[in-house]
């Protein structure tokens, strides 16, 4: 259990041509049926930035626009546009929702809205860091787009901003009450990790130190014993014995889970390489429901019922976090048990998310796996958690399907 | 649509037999099953007042207390204990939660937390008025039934400062955004009419102008060309276009039209009590699931998929509410439509939520009724719905069963 985990022999990896047609079918789901939903649906011509309530065939259901998915659709647009492919239309688009972040939604106390306007007026501000996260990752990939220097020193700014309240939400408008009891939420760790990681684009040096914190931060969170993941932990760490202090998100953890092993490989790390593999698969394990498939949303570490109504459900991207979670980690370890996870995540989003008439994936499904919601589009969901994983997981097969390519021809 | 529902004939009325066995069921239900589930699991000796998070066979998960359902309990029991039985365990066991409110959870401002140490201090206080209007309805029940009048007096007090701040909730906190557009809830007129008549117990001249002032809330939120309730409507009354504007909460508009229906007795007014009638019958229809039974939490008055997870879920309290609102309306109009819809709320609520094994309900199904959460008593589900409407049907039924009786014996 803390050893890393073993290399497979070559016999039990997957041979080119299922790599090729995984690849293959990435790519088509990313840039044929996910991204062009976004692009075709989502622009707000009169106000800049995006349209989020966007039902199952694109039609606008509610003009409210949210914070956290302007954000984030900005990011995704502008990193296609520097990574895969120069088209004007992403850049053009993504230059949009910036310009709407930063000269219609943001406030003169660099706070962003949850939900605003279509003209960006707040409706409300959250007393959480998330808006201002997600705006800073826009921020830092604009920079890289398209060169502008005063976008890049807003995003170092930003995370300044974003660091200085986010161990202490007091800062910003958070009440504090004598009876609460002082705890971490894995969230914030996990977050500050992806920001950095974004903000200089892998670069290790610049903030070394708060890497460090956070890496330790997020570690808090793991029960090596139970094999497990905490979603809420007290201020050092301890174990809350309430229904908080229970609560298990296993996709949320699998997403810690490869952005630790992005800083793993970064750092050259192979310890806090394993411990990344060990905390996707507990959770995944963990997670996954044996009876009808996919993973739950929450769980109770004790068996309890989880206090959510909503835990029994299967949800778009706790799946889209676990099939580049498992894919990344086969690559490093070549183990079948990492391989067998991925294809077990792939056969079950891929045959109950994607919408083959319109596009994108559904997000909601009842434990069963039969659709609850129908739209595309909602406060929480937009474009980011599906085409993130399908461009991490396309760039990933790339490279696996090239390295099988010399395994097989040394094979014949 | 606008007279006052058709009495029907005497010949669909249920005959004595019938609501004999249904107002055993009932008075077995509350007396047997229910109440002796909280009066044996709920007390926290060393503090007072109530454990909340029990679990499916009483057993504490979670040592959080949380505001709303410490006062329901209270006006709970100190009302059992006045109207159906002078049990000192039950007067005992509401002082007891009466006190710990008072001296352990009130703030210096009046406010109440939502969640609280079980020693009374704050873990959460919400920017709602709820917890205190709760608290209100514990102290003037607790008067009635101790005779304690500085209880009558604070409950007075209290209601004034729930008054204060129910149309302007920055009063409690709640910050005011640029981009929100002003509306009404639903539950703020219909808890201050239920308050009203809890406070000086249906007297109707005190309060006279704000009962009447509430009765225009409430009806504002009625559509009766598309036979619906919404549950937020504009400044004005007005519709909003949004998913908020457009959701619909059946079984909060069934507590809606029986609260108005309460008064509509209580004032005489026949227009008001057909409009009640209406309010339910709409809602039910609506609100009804006719594939798998039972009432949906939440509805899109256009058809669109609610925004909330948990929308398809059919939970304890709908139903609750229901079977009095049902029960109540035939009482008054003698349509066998409202019979029928009392009989197949009942039906499928005691097959579905009623636990034979430990007593008390289960309070979360998903949509074809299947269990999903174990717990009896959770954040929102303690010793209220359940036991009130209990009540209220069986001294209701008591009353049917009486008139069966003249009537039957009219007919040998």
């Amino acid at each position: 259990m803390n050893s890393t985990p073993p290399i497979a022999g070559p016999s039990t990896r997957p041979r080119r041509v299922e790599l090729a047609a995984l690849r293959q079918r990435y790519e088509t789901e990313l840039l044929e049926r996910v991204v062009p939903f976004w692009t075709r649906h989502s622009p707000d011509r009169e106000n800049g930035g995006f349209w989020n309530c966007l039902d199952r065939d694109g039609s606008l259901y509610d003009r409210t626009k949210y914070g956290w998915l302007q954000g984030r659709q900005v990011w995704m647009l502008a990193k296609l546009y520097r990574t895969v492919d120069a088209r004007a239309e992403w850049l053009d688009l993504a230059v949009s929702g910036m310009r709407f972040l930063r000269e219609k939604a943001l406030r003169p106390d660099g706070r962003l809205p949850f939900s605003m306007t279509a003209d960006g007026r707040a409706i409300y501000v959250q007393r959480k860091i998330y808006s201002e996260c997600f705006y800073v990752l826009a921020l830092a990939e604009t920079a890289r787009a398209t060169g502008e220097a005063a976008h890049a020193r807003e995003a170092e700014e930003g995370f300044e901003r974003v660091w200085s309240w986010a161990f202490d939400w007091t800062r910003v408008g958070r009440p504090s009450f004598p009876g609460e009891t002082p705890k971490r939420s894995l969230a914030v760790p996990m977050i500050l990790l992806n920001l950095i990681e974004e903000l200089h684009d892998g670069e290790t040096t610049r903030h070394a130190a708060r890497i460090e914190e956070c890496l330790h931060l997020v570690r808090l969170h793991v029960r090596p014993e139970e094999r497990l993941v905490l979603e809420t932990v007290g201020a050092d760490g301890e174990t809350l014995d309430s229904a908080e202090g229970r609560l298990l998100n296993p996709g949320h953890a699998i997403e810690a889970g490869w952005f630790l092993q992005h800083w793993a490989q970064r750092l050259g790390r192979a310890d806090l390489s394993a411990e990344a593999v060990r905390i996707v698969r507990w959770s995944f394990e963990r997670g996954w429901d044996a009876e009808h498939g996919g993973l739950f949303y929450f769980l109770d570490a004790a068996g309890h019922s989880p206090l959510p109504l909503e835990w029994s459900m299967k949800l778009w991207w706790p799946h889209a976090e676990a099939l580049y979670a498992h894919l990344l980690d086969y690559s490093l370890t070549g183990d079948p048990a990492d391989w067998e996870a991925f294809r077990r995540t792939d056969a079950w989003t891929f045959t109950h998310f994607p919408d083959r008439e319109h596009g994108e994936w559904l997000g909601y499904l009842d434990r069963r796996g039969e659709v609850t919601h129908r739209f595309k589009g909602g406060p929480y969901k937009g474009c980011f958690h599906v085409p993130r994983a399908l461009w991490l997981c396309w760039r990933l097969l790339q490279k696996l399907e090239a390295s099988a390519a010399l395994i097989d021809d040394s094979r014949t």
